[in-house]
Formats: C-alpha cells, sequence, structure tokens
C-alpha cells in the first residue's frame, strides 16, 4: 500500500497548504479518501492519474473534507470516463451531487450512503477490505480502514531459474499460480514462491476529538493518520471545536500499539508545522507529518 | 478599474490554467467575477485581499464558473468576516450554498438571484453601475458591465500651491470638495482641480457562442473580455458546445468597437495559448491574451 499525501491542512488554505485529500494505492486499485478543493488540481501537480479512482471516501461533511469533490466528478465526465465510480459517502451526498450536476454524466456513480455511526464494513473484496467507523467530531462523521488482505507471493531467484519459468510468468507466480509449459509439465506454485509478507492495515480516522474508543479500530495497524489541529498550547480550542493536538494523537498512536502514525490537517493558525511533530515525539516515537506531494509506503 | 485574472482555463484544469475567476477594483471595492474551483487559493497566492470583496457576479451554474464559491464562503465565514455580502447569480444558487453549508455564517449574504435572460441594472451606487444581459450559451448564461461612473477629479499642482491646500485635503479634493479653511475662506474646488477623465465600461461575456446581440451591450467599451475556447480549426466544436474561436471573439471586438479586447477560456486541449492571440489579431489589432496573475488597467 502507497499512502499520497494530497492536502494536508485543516478548513482554511493557508501556506500552501491544502484541504484534506488522499490517495491510497492498493494492488492497482487508487482510492481517494476526502476530496477537499483543489483536490483534482493536486493530482495533476502530483502527476497521479485520476481516471484510476474507483472508489471514493467521504468522512463528513465538512467542506473542507469534499468541496472538490463534485469538480472532480465533473472532470471525470468531461474526460469521457465510462468506467462506474463508487462512492461512500454521509447521506446528504447525493443530492448535493446531483443538484451541482443536474445533467447525465459519462459514466455510472454507485452511491453508497453511510448513516450516523455506521461500524460495517463498506467493500469485501479478493485482495482488500474497506470498513468505516464513527469518530467523535462535531458532525457525524467516519473513519476509514483499509486492509489488503492478500499479499503477492515472493519469487525465489534460484527456483525460478532452476524450474526454467519465463519471466512473462513471474507476475503470475506472485499472485499464487502454478506455470504449466507447452508440454503440460506443471511447476507448482510453492516449489518456486514464499508465502508474501502479512495483511496491512491503514486506518484513517479523519477530523475527531481526543477519544480512545478510537483505539479498538486503529489497534496494531501499520500506519494510522490522525488528525493534529492544534499544538498542546491550544487543547481547549481542540476540546472546544471537536479536534485534537498532537500529543493527543500520540497517545492514541501509543495505546493502538500502531506501527507508525501520520499527522495532518494543521490549523492555518500556523506557518510552521515542525511544533505538531515534535510534540508528538514526545509521547509516541514513530510518527511522521503529513506532507503534500508525499508519498509513505505502508 | 483594474482587471485580474485569477483562472483563464476552460472547464478542466490544465496546464497549471485553472477555471474561471476575475477581480475587478473599482474605486475601493472588489468586484469577484465567476468563481471556478480553486478561486480562494489563486487570491492567496496573488496577495489579494478577499475579504474586501463584497459583491460577487456568477455568470451560469457551469461548474467551472461557480464550483470555488461555497469554499470562499466557507472561509469567509471561518475568517470571521461581519460584512454582508451581495451575490448576483442564477436562481438555483441560494439553494447550492445552504445545501452545502446548513449551518449560521458569520456574516449575511444577499442573494440577488436573476432569472433566465435577464438585462437590467444589478447595480446603481454613486460610483458605478453593474448590469447584466444575456450571452448565448448551451444553459442561460448572463455577461455583465461594469461602468465606473465618477471618475476622480485632477489636481492643478500649480493651484493648489497658490491657495495653499493643506495636502491632507488632497483626497477631497479629487472627491469634488470645496476646501474651507479654520478662518472660513472657502476654495471653490473647479479653482484648483480639472475635471476627471471620461467614465470607464467593462464588460464580461462569459461563456458565449458567437452572436453579434452582443455588439450592443460591448459598444465602445474600454474593455471587452471575450471567451475563446477554441482555435479556429475547432470552430465546428465552437458551434456544437456553444462557446467561441479567437477570431470570432475579435470579429465582435471590431464590430463593438472596443477599445481593448482581452480573450481567455482557453481549451484544456491547447498547451499553448500564443495562437490565440495571433489568430484574434487577424482581425483586431488592440487585444491581449488573460494571464492568470496578471493585473490589466482599464
Amino acid at each position: 500500500m502507497q499512502l499520497t499525501i494530497l492536502g494536508n491542512n485543516s478548513a482554511l488554505p493557508a501556506y500552501g497548504r491544502h484541504p484534506t485529500a488522499q490517495l491510497l494505492h492498493i494492488h492497482e486499485q487508487s482510492f481517494l479518501i476526502d476530496c477537499g478543493e483543489g483536490t483534482q488540481m493536486r493530482l495533476q501537480q502530483y502527476g497521479l492519474n485520476a481516471m484510476r479512482i474507483n472508489y471514493i471516501f467521504i468522512s463528513h461533511l465538512h467542506g473542507d473534507h469534499y468541496f472538490g469533490l463534485v469538480g472532480l466528478i465533473s472532470s471525470f465526465s468531461l474526460l469521457g470516463r465510462t468506467k462506474d465510480l463508487h462512492l461512500f459517502a454521509p447521506g446528504e451526498m447525493k443530492n448535493i451531487i446531483e443538484m451541482q450536476i443536474p445533467w447525465k454524466l459519462s459514466f455510472a456513480i454507485h452511491y453508497h450512503l453511510m448513516s450516523e455511526s455506521e461500524d460495517r464494513i463498506l467493500l469485501n473484496e479478493d485482495k482488500f477490505e474497506v470498513s468505516c467507523f464513527p469518530v467523535n467530531h462535531s458532525i457525524p462523521t467516519h473513519g476509514f480502514t483499509f486492509i489488503e488482505k492478500k499479499r503477492k507471493r515472493i519469487l525465489l531467484p534460484e527456483k525460478v531459474k532452476e524450474y526454467e519459468i519465463p519471466k512473462y510468468f513471474y507476475r503470475q507466480l506472485t499472485d499464487g499460480l502454478d506455470y504449466e509449459d507447452k508440454y503440460g509439465n506443471i511447476t507448482r506454485n510453492e516449489w518456486v514462491t514464499q508465502e508474501g509478507l502479512l495483511p496491512k492495515k491503514y486506518v484513517f480516522a479523519a477530523d475527531t476529538r481526543y477519544d480512545e474508543s478510537l483505539v479498538k479500530y486503529a489497534a496494531e495497524c501499520d500506519l494510522l493518520y490522525h488528525e493534529t489541529t492544534y499544538l498542546q498550547e491550544q487543547q481547549q480550542k481542540a476540546i472546544d471545536r471537536l479536534h485534537s493536538t498532537s500529543v493527543e494523537a500520540a497517545h492514541i498512536a501509543r495505546l493502538a500499539q500502531v506501527k507508525q502514525l501520520l499527522i495532518g490537517h494543521f490549523s492555518s493558525k500556523y506557518k510552521k508545522i515542525d511544533p505538531f511533530l515534535k510534540e508528538a515525539k514526545t509521547v509516541f516515537e514513530n510518527v511522521q507529518l503529513a506532507i503534500e506531494g508525499e508519498t509513505y509506503t505502508i
């Protein structure tokens, strides 16, 4: 899994930072998580192919998490997209899109609308699983869990040579297929590959107040993205506005024993974001800042 | 009057070009004309104070002309704006805003909704007048005429010295006021100033098919902005999609005997936009390309 940050700021764009959007790659799929204003421009800026996005997840209906969606959908249609798009979003989203795009699109949108506080599997495919869970914010908001279920098998270089497997078949080998040559001789997959890595798990906790009920969803995940709108000096503001500080995010990461923590959704009051990292590290060592344009391997 | 281009591209953002938005300054007022996605980021990028915008005009409900509006309004409120905002837009706009911002804003929006094909004065103030007029596009669309009515008077340097007018009063002199000293002696304005320049007129023709009914609205204006989505080789596409070519825009400028023509709304199929200028110049000499971040004095 690879995660690219498209927007790392909170509600107001500032200092060249933009509202929330993230692109997650699992196998050949691109998942868009939230879609703040200008997301389509960020995708262009970073040379990412927006058309590969088949699944979009919207955490909640604050504008900095979805005002770019109608523009992205509109552009998909102008570009002649024909592939279906699956949209997982709060219930009002269908009306919001249809009011602004009253004409027929070049492709179908499948609306998978979430009601308040849902805790369920949204997608259960061969290679990945996506779930939503409720988080504690000022309006109904969901976090998302992305699990890469089946990890590709790993080639044994000596063995593939020994069994004379042609290179074009290497990819199928990593998918677990046996090889059969033109004489009907079968090379069994387990002779030339070994078990792949363990499943990977990414948890996007969206906008949330510090809330330990998040721990069970994030437990032992490979990467947790947790918002950190404020530094500790502004904790009261975090409480009032149902946001978190970086120290609070780090506490959740420690309680959940996650492997790595990624922090973002920085308030526009902060020009420099390094202090967020410094404060978080006092509680949880393996933490990184979400930087726009950077890709994090999970 | 000064016009700053915030977005010069057509529907799809491309090559670092953005959807339509323009900022027009008349006296101390900033008028925003259309508001494509990312307009608030462009205002920041060019160091323009968005909070000075009290009047917004939306030509039509294609997304590339208004998808940035809800984000801008939302940011105004987050920044604690208290000044009223006047929004001139097609009838559906109120619902579109209120569906996406169901909470109370920090300021009042006055909706001045336009129905189809209106040709009327929208604003008639002491120093400026704004009108709308229908243009020929695939959905109901309006152009706008901005007139700076009263031009400041011009100081006569020798005379203001001769009559010993204090410098702090120079600005009031340009506004036409007489000066009275502490003994009650009056210096009449016309003794120390001369008539200002003639009124200036800017016409924004929005998205439009080539249509000579525009000529009467643009007649003899100081600056006409006319869309040029396509080059002449794509004239059939311009006809089909109710857009114009640069040669067509130049023909309108010539028929209307405008002083200057500004062309924009370039299709994303064109990487280079210089050919638009070249083609327009074959018909009308005094033409410029609308370039993002550039300010044009009218």
